[in-house]
């Protein structure tokens, strides 16, 4: 999908070469698009293309991250970072160190609607900012398999949301109280993870965020971000494939919302690198390393506040 | 319904008696709403009170109202005046001879949906007028019986719209094409009448004007008005009885719109109240005696033009 | 209000005489509706009414209630029934001891939207209920005075929240975490209150419930309803006055919400009565003495929860 | 624009060859998507490519259909075929002789949001239709100078729509009443056109049809299409860009709706070219050479009918 994106729609990008862990899988990308196909990795750090988007799994992120900030690269690297702090730490240092610049794909803060919510905290438009409410769905859950090794559903879908928490309020997050559950469905029980969260986060200029998830609204992925303030309201709601409607004795029928995330957030990942390309060419990053990190730190507070029963003050989460 | 809103609704307003030729249904009236029972009109006619309200059935408008005039009282007048137009013009000469104020019931114009257009037209938000569009679709339709004396769906529903149109736009119909046809139910063809219609009418200050009328609308009363201008657009929706959604796998479900009339309406029944009783104090009447004059006059070219094929300038109308 | 919505709009309901302290009130209130003005409460207890509405302030509601039950008259008692769990208690005692029935005033669960809501998730549209968010905030903030004497926010607003959470869940609290904050006037801070607060709410049934409140929405009085479940979402959004649109080149703007409760939640009102009298007729009242109680033993773990920064059981608050 | 969306979005078809009668422009299609620039039209004609897509200015249409028909090439055609029915007519003698499957470039059939009407009327949800609205409003008129070649209003704006009235009703348009106004700008009126229109279409089947345009509706380019039968109506809405709304105490702002065709049919000029991929591999194409005729005679006979002020028969028109 990135490949395609960038070939197709960002002026000042190209895809010089791809490399998979699995060669076909890059042939394939490769000859779609029209680039080349690296062996290994070294060949493309020490190819003289100036950035590397790193889409591989999460447990290849720090590693990779790590060569391409030695080798002087602009990176792009998915999130998250690392389900392991102690890790992400090493990625900051190494980047830090070569003083790369590097964006973390959290695309939704590319989304227009979400953007717009941002864009009228920001501005002051909403005046000082008092909540912000975030609801965050699964159409349906994930393989167990995949479950297995997420990291957990704080680290793995709240993540998006604690991202998207910073992102609104412009401040980091201090505390935080989770509630988890097991309601979709007691495989996911069993395999140790939640299925069903609420959370409130304290923020460090006072505002107060919640987030909640599931891994299935049978209605669709359903994404909505609010932000209220001493003069006003911005709500992000879920927008709909068209906007026919249907009226009938039964009543008013209207489009279902989407379903799949590539289709909610198509525009967000086009906008991503859009993003990316211009931070190049300007050397300011929306999305530092930091950005990558902070989230994280929510995420294991978040796990801790749902298994003590107790808020956690992210303070208390060190490497 | 009048007898309630004015009592339990409309401060400055009471009703003394009520009279109908049916005496149990208005013994039963000023039992509810604890008031005389007239014997006569002339009962009525000759007692000091300062306005009648004549909501009888339309043929016998035109007579009530001359007396009423002569008795020197402040009038409502339920719509139509009369199916005939030189019946109308007897009243016209009546009221205007007596000079008393009079206010026709037109009660859409009080419908704060509606008014809300109409004051985007006036206050110029919409800069100059160009269209107005109205959809005004019944739930079902009446019986035949009602059809056979309805003076026809033009001077029946159509009515309406036209006293919209004129409300909207502040300026009288010049010319009406009009395209009728019998598609929700053969009796209704057989009964003599038409169930659908579309119109287009030119005004004297060049807007034009769409009107769109179905005996069955099975998803509601549908009840619409647009005005398009040179800044800008006015729409009146159709409400909701209340905003709840319902989102599952099939899609997002609303509420049906309002079935009846008294439903959809009842806001305006209530305001048209409050302003005949703040014209009689201020002396100046929102709708007066030409107001019910002017749609007629389009019923009647509607009909022409329906049945002669061909647009037709409401000047060719004549008592 | 109550006197003139049973008056005017609820068969079966009529106003025999009305008690107020300021007997001019009384008086008033006399003279509108046309009934007795009581010189003393005693007047209206040992009268042969069969009901007594209790809408005077919290702090005279348990001594009139226990004072009614000993009537053996059925009672409409406003909430909160008490600040004091200890006197909520006595009148518990007294109208179980009396049996006499007794319906709680809160009007939202009459609400059609909300109640629409409560019915998709009782009905079983929406599978099993994982997760209720409730949004209420105040157009503004009462005057400081009322503040001090409010019992604070979570006994004065959030009670409306907390009975909405059992209504739509159909299960009791059983911990509650709730963070409040000074957000909108220094004033209230300095009064020992807060303005702003966002709490989390676990349910018997392990649902989870969302509320957040602030006293002051610029936009409007701001009342909304979610019930998530595992065959989908029912949202009661805010009514809008009318549904108007304005297009323009700066974009679509929409009527404002409305401002005022009264205006909000005008049918909630009028519907309650209706269910009253539909109680005393069939004996089957929908609010009983224990709904008044379960919100204030929230409200107290509410504030013990913001106050101690912890979860806190509804099982820890005793009389 | 076409170019791109094939080389980019369309699997199946790839751009061989472009031509345009300035080299220069040609080059530059031919550089960014990487295919040939042909320096004479027969140098494509004679090639070896399966389809030619036409989609010059109107008046070279014909003489390259008839082309393009001759050398056996399935052909894509821009609408409309010509202004000059006897010219339509020799497009679509050559084409029938030659048996080449053609798709006319009626975009819109291909919006998600009016194809959803019209597959809610053909599938018979809606039951027997009576009524088509369309609203069709650009939002800033064209250059004079394009006014003065666009060949009228009703052949240049409103064929969109005598399209949309075909597809959504399935019926041929037998009877045209226009009414034509210069309201926008008097330098249109002064170039012999209109710039504000309304017509009543009635069709084969008794399906009625309204059409308004308008050169100039502010707040952006406003597109619309509904259809009301026996069992229910479908409307398609202006879609938004996002769903992001701001309340604040001035009310409601949504998003304006969107201002440039491209943005707004983005996903109907994509569809149009999936479906002609898929109409060369099937042999079916959607919209035949009559397709491009029958609006042709509808714009036609609209001018007469607004020049001669009478309803005017589609079978009046003759080449």
């Amino acid at each position: 999908m990135h490949a395609d994106i960038i070939t197709q729609r960002v002026d000042g990008l190209d895809v010089a070469a791809v490399y998979d862990i699995h060669a076909e899988s890059a042939q394939a990308v490769a000859d779609t698009i029209g680039c080349d196909r690296a062996e290994t990795v070294d060949e493309i750090m020490s190819s003289d293309v100036d950035a590397v988007a790193i889409c591989t799994s999460t447990d290849t992120h720090v590693d990779l991250a790590v060569a391409a900030a030695e080798a002087g690269k602009s990176i792009f690297l998915e999130k998250p970072v690392s389900l392991n702090l102690a890790e992400v730490d090493r990625a900051v240092a190494a980047i830090n160190a070569a003083g790369v610049p590097i964006q973390i794909g959290f695309n939704r803060r590319f989304d227009p609607g979400h953007a717009a919510v941002q864009q009228a905290a920001a501005s002051g438009a909403l005046g000082e900012l008092h909540m912000v409410k975030i609801t965050s769905r699964d159409p349906a859950p994930p393989p167990i398999e995949y479950i297995e090794v997420s990291g957990g559903m704080f680290n793995d879908m709240t993540i998006h949301d604690f991202d998207m928490a910073r992102f609104v309020t412009g401040s980091e997050i201090i505390e935080v109280f989770a509630k988890g559950a097991n309601r979709v469905d007691p495989a996911i029980g069993e395999a140790g993870d939640i299925d069903t969260a609420m959370l409130l986060l304290t923020h460090e200029n006072s505002t107060l965020t919640y987030i909640d998830n599931s891994r299935q609204a049978v209605y669709g992925y359903d994404q909505r971000v609010e932000a209220f303030g001493s003069k006003g309201m911005a709500i992000s709601e879920n927008p709909r494939p068209h906007s026919t409607e249907l009226h009938t004795a039964a009543g008013t029928q209207l489009e279902p919302i989407p379903y799949f995330f590539i289709e909610r957030y198509t525009e967000s990942f086009t906008n991503e690198w859009l993003a990316f390309a211009e931070g190049l060419t300007s050397g300011n990053m929306l999305l530092g390393i930091e950005d990558g990190r902070a989230p994280l730190v929510a995420g294991i507070a978040a796990l801790k506040s749902h298994q003590e029963g107790r808020p956690v003050k992210t303070s208390e989460i060190t490497a």
